[in-house]
């Protein structure tokens, strides 16, 4: 699992809806990247303050992206491959096995990419556009 | 409300924490803008398919942002201008007062600001990077 799935466009995921829920995929195939929200299934622990990877200084849980949060609720951007029945195929996968997924939304570029963005404490790690090495560890 | 808070910029909200979750906040003021997961609260019907703003034709819920989902999730990016003890202040605000706020994210350059981005139907209605104008209704 790379930290963040953009960083790794070679593995190939998908999530599986309930043969209920398929109607609601219709047309988000026209879309490149779609939003998933999903549950942190694997963390029970909660850390108000923590210190994430790539960082030596601890920060507030809500200026990072750790899922030992209140709500354990997570979030990632994939880029869709495929939607096949009841299976959105994706790369830029940076999900466990398993994971519940909760909603999944399409990316809209004039509402979710944003101009002008400050990154916190993330913006000294990606100096220069360069993308640290550590951050692939899939 | 506008329909989507970016094309909104002169609305002010702010979303208040519960006092043990304060120490959260630490840092999150380096970031330019933040990413709200909320509840849909005053929603509670459940489309799989619909037909947003502005638009003639229906699509899947999951091709859609609609409040009419199953898991009622809402997802927002706002624009942070400042933190003051359990308050944070945004503005790009497209959300209810009183919305339950779940969790608050980093909005990150290197994660969240996509290139070569398709937007399916949307597409249609933002030619020549022209906002409709119609999406703001606030």
């Amino acid at each position: 699992m790379p930290i963040q799935g953009r960083f790794r466009d070679d593995v190939e995921g998908w999530t599986e809806l309930r043969e209920e829920y398929v109607p609601g995929l219709r047309d988000l195939d026209g879309f490149s990247h779609a939003i998933l929200i999903y549950h942190f299934h694997r963390s029970d622990a909660e850390h108000l303050e923590a210190r994430p990877f790539l960082e030596q200084e601890t920060h507030g849980i809500f200026a990072i992206r750790s899922p030992h949060r209140p709500n354990h609720l997570g979030f990632s951007i994939v880029k869709i491959q495929r939607i096949e029945g009841n299976r959105l195929y994706f790369t830029e996968v940076d999900m466990l096995d398993g994971t519940p997924v909760l909603d999944i939304k399409p990316y809209v570029e004039y509402f979710d990419r944003r101009d002008d963005v400050k990154s916190g404490w993330v913006d000294k790690l990606f100096t220069e556009g360069q993308i640290p090495e550590e951050t692939i560890i899939g």
